[in-house]
């Protein structure tokens, strides 16, 4: 039996955003709690998550309201594991496939999205890395080498997708408005050189197919997005003229 | 159906030995091929791993002699990954539990290995870190709170123990016998400060539980591992005492 499921999630945050993914598609009943990450309630990490980060999950335990979390329910957190327990609570929703050796092939897919792939999303969009652009741009190469189909590992979606489409997502709308902590004009450049001939068709087809289905429509908010970097990246951009000037 | 599993390993691995522990506490019948590290089989990288590392498994296919992998036979690297495609080929064998929950806490276990745990140990031992054993004494601090019982899940021994027990075999030898990067006679002042008093009581019965099963001792080489160290350690010794000279 599942029982009742609290996700601690926040609109800002790519690796919330995962744990959403999962649970609209397994088709779970849940109930989300927004964290607002500039001012944290002071009972979060004490009660739902030491580590203080989103996303987490309560589960189980008696009805009680998100913002007074039962000591009865079973706190979970780190995305990639609810991925995990998302799909192990729901296995007849093909988030993972049955065939081990399918399995395994999403859970190499998720470690080169974690140890390949975002490395370089941050050290260009985040850090702004002189180098960043054309490690990422390899990264991207590499990433899109592993994409099997329609999605990471074929005709299904799975949580391989989940791990992946919100730093996409998020990298797409950061090049595309030129939100980082790159130099001005250098997300425009990058994109032109992903969009430039047919190199990374397979990339962006995929691109198209996990960003149409309704759970990301529903978990992703761009308006929301556009403000938040505005605050965010305006200033880090605003640093590193300074550090470089 | 369980189809033939050939594990490409090396006796020196604590990667490797990961994965060994998981076959062997499943029951699988498997086959072994070390390769060996310092002059590797010039056909590993193109036809097994194509990061050129150990673990990984060749999985089905024809039988064909390790040293001639077939192209027909699906290769899968990453112990982690690996550890849970042995679970999940052998459902019965509890190398994790079926709770979605208990396995979420086994992951979570491993992923605090992977993210506390291991970069203590490898700036320590491994590269010898000034401020290394008091970080690493603190590490150990913090897993010992993630153990639930006999094992790091409680009664029953799981893919959790696997993760870790390679490397806290590992340690415990380095320090005895002060092999590693870091200053002589530290190693030693470390493992009697972890022995001291009652502190980590149930890290070191911990310790116990999982080296006297049969699956540890059938896949630790003690004896081949200090000389493999003498080489390994005995030179890095003396390039860290030229360094701080
Ligand atoms: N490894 C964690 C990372 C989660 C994380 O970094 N979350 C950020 C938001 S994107 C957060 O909660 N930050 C708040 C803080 O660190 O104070 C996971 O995969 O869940
Ligand atoms: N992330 C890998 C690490 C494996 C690894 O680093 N293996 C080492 C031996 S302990 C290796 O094969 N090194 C050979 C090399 O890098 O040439 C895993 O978890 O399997």
């Amino acid at each position: 039996m599942v029982e009742t499921i609290t996700l601690y999630t926040a609109k800002a945050s790519p690796f919330a955003q995962r744990v959403e993914l999962a649970l609209e598609e397994s088709g779970a009943k849940y109930e989300t709690f927004q964290v607002d990450l500039r001012n944290k309630p002071e009972w979060y990490a004490p009660k739902v998550n030491p580590a203080s980060k989103v996303p987490a999950i309560a589960y189980g335990g008696p009805p009680v309201p998100p913002s007074q979390p039962s000591p009865e329910s079973t706190k979970l957190a780190e995305s990639l594991i609810l991925l995990e327990f998302v799909a192990d609570l729901f296995p007849t929703s093909h988030l993972l496939p049955k065939s081990p050796v399918q399995r395994a092939k999403a859970r190499f897919f998720i470690d080169a999205v974690s140890t390949k792939f975002l490395p370089k999303f941050l050290g260009f969009v985040v850090r702004g890395k002189a180098e960043g652009g054309e490690a990422l741009y390899k990264a991207i190469e590499e990433l899109q080498a592993l994409i099997e189909g329609k999605y990471a590992l074929g005709d299904e979606w799975s949580i391989a997708d989940a791990a992946l489409t919100p730093f996409l997502a998020r990298l797409e709308l950061s090049l595309r408005k030129g939100f980082g902590g790159f130099k001005e004009g250098e997300g425009t450049k990058l994109l032109g050189r992903l969009k430039e001939g047919t190199k990374f068709e397979v990339f962006w087809k995929y691109f198209e197919n996990v960003t149409q289905r309704e759970s990301f429509k529903k978990t992703f908010d761009e308006d929301y997005l556009v403000s938040a970097y505005e605050k965010r990246f305006g200033n880090l951009r605003a640093q590193s003229e300074k550090k470089t000037a």
